[in-house]
């Protein structure tokens, strides 16, 4: 086992910031390799909300290196049989329960393997059955982070979970249908459209006649923010490079009512 | 002196985390040991609860190695006489307001001695009246995770505060009552009752007839949280070791309008 | 290029602890310059607040050795012509979008440099029209904490933005006017005005006789909060050296109303 010395380990989690849950696997990250450097992403992901952490999940390792450890407890089924897993994916290493958590991962990234944790004696005892993020998953992220291969943790499988999210679709010609994949605290709404993938799909670029979201049409295409006129709703390419719908200094989400999951539309000509 | 250089210090406060209480504390932190590792617990502990914030760091020391040097600051009384703590307990230390602070690590823990912090050379200057856990717990806290002796601060003390907190106690044969130490953020209602306490008095084992709330009786006991029926209400035996009564996906403490403090009764057959 | 090995950067923003922008930037960050020691101070301050971060900075920076880089992205103007700045003031480094937000540092400290960010090649690339704070303020934040100089991202400037704040004035003889500054958690309310700016317009020591917020007096001054009687409003020094009018145990912002910007009045015998 090589120790490396500035191994980076970051946590997301649905703790919240008010009690004991993320410092405890904080702990167990630091008594198992004390050089770990740990960079809170959120623990504020709503409970349970699979479909958030897998969003800010996607969005946040690509600004780590490569071999970076990224730690994710969102587990509701915490203590039945569901697995632990250790994902290799675009050469980040990614520790999470099996419940889907990782879909957008697997979704935008090239996956080099996916483990079952099965090797017991890394697991800190006893092992709580309400809290396998400090007894099972932090000191596997931990053990990783200190050079350890993926597959000293147990046998690669290939059924593991992802959520069913709608595709993105053209459902009749030039209308493209998705879905809201996230609102941030700004109330900018970011939707599972990805420019490049029509583009792709097309094979040939097109120009965006509107959007529309809670039947109401967003005609204006900017490119920042503060291109867009005060007040109004427009929509711009987001820094993660899927489509969002935006308000100068508004919420767009409260002018819109929207929530995560809505429909989107999308109109285009070719 | 000896610089340890993976010298951890956790930090738990009810600053807050919109604020720049916190962010000095760390600045003042890190003045004094460059080679500190910072570990924020939490910083929402309910405004001026000692309660809150004694289970907190009951709960998540246990996670880090010996040595580790615990700062606390929820401090209602700054600026008044109240003394400063520098306690070593399960080869731990802790720094904090003599207030009450400790009053579960005291309960849970060997305490090996409390010491008073009365050392001034190591304060910073000016003290504020209003912020020692800026000007006084900081440097003491940065220089004990330098190596330096928790007698380096002051004189040895045994009249240091405790909150005055209800025993667990067997009312009637059979009955036993506690009260709720922690709600956390899923809405699982933590108890003050816990299994070994009671098979401790008791010299034998027992079965769990009952938990009574505010009236209403949960008389299913299960292993893991996935493992109780939707909706309905169950205890299980915490990731720290005490009872708690929990609902699968639903807040228990919504359920039972649960708050802090309030009563818990168990019926016990042996 | 020299590798300093435990270059501090503080990062203070707007982005929320419930999205995946914090930890986008710190990922750059620690890409750039993997020896470097992140320091959260808040990610909660208001959407584009910029006053509300100004304070927090200035009161920040304080506790930290000189050369820490402090990082600060509140940034409603991103992706405009708006500027991105380096300033060194006290002898610590700060980077931030040119729109005020260093306003009281620039008022507190001396300030010796401000360099407007136009070397492009340490630019993140692409660089997102919405996200300078990733693709442009941490790479910048990361270099410099490696020891690189301020110099190296561009030329000195001079007419850097500040926020219009209503200097503290005597508007009638004995009768100071200041503003709400800033409400900490705790309810207290931090006013614009400093004993010290007092006592040298003055040039001699005075008393005070009382302040008044929203047409209610607050004729007690204290020393520290416990040395106020329960429920009642005083005022005292704050521990960033500014007057504040606090309540024991109380939110002393609740029992006036107050919010941030509201008229302060301060009345004096000399």
């Amino acid at each position: 086992m090589i120790i490396s010395m500035n191994s980076i380990i970051t946590f997301t989690s649905d703790f919240g910031t008010q009690g004991h849950y993320a410092g405890e696997v904080k702990g167990v990250l630091l008594s198992v390799n004390p050089e770990a450097k740990l960079v809170d992403i959120s623990h504020q992901v709503a409970a349970h909300n699979l479909l958030e952490a897998a969003y800010i999940i996607a969005r946040v390792y690509r600004a780590f290196e490569p071999r970076t450890v990224h730690l994710l407890v969102v587990d509701p089924g915490v203590g039945s049989s569901r697995r632990g897993l250790v994902v290799e994916a675009d050469h980040h290493l990614f520790v999470a329960p099996d419940n889907g958590i990782l879909s957008l991962v697997f979704a935008e990234a090239v996956v080099q393997r996916v483990i079952s944790i099965e090797a017991e004696h890394y697991f800190r005892r006893p092992v709580s059955p309400t809290f396998h993020g400090r007894d099972i998953f932090a000191p596997v992220a931990a053990q990783l982070s200190t050079g350890s291969s993926p597959q000293s943790f147990g046998p690669e499988v290939k059924d593991y979970a992802r959520l069913s999210l709608p595709e993105v679709n053209e459902v009749t010609p030039g209308v493209w249908e998705g879905f809201i994949l996230h609102i941030d605290r700004f109330g900018n709404i970011i939707t599972s459209i990805r420019p490049e993938k029509i583009r792709n799909k097309l094979g040939r670029d097109f120009k965006i006649d509107r959007f529309s979201i809670q039947d109401q049409d967003i005609d204006t295409h900017v490119d920042h923010y503060a291109a867009g006129a005060e007040g109004t709703l427009f929509s711009l390419v987001s820094s993660g490079g899927y489509y969002e719908i935006a308000a100068l200094k508004k919420s767009a989400a409260a002018m819109l009512n929207a929530r995560r999951g809505m429909k989107v539309m999308l109109e285009i000509t070719t």
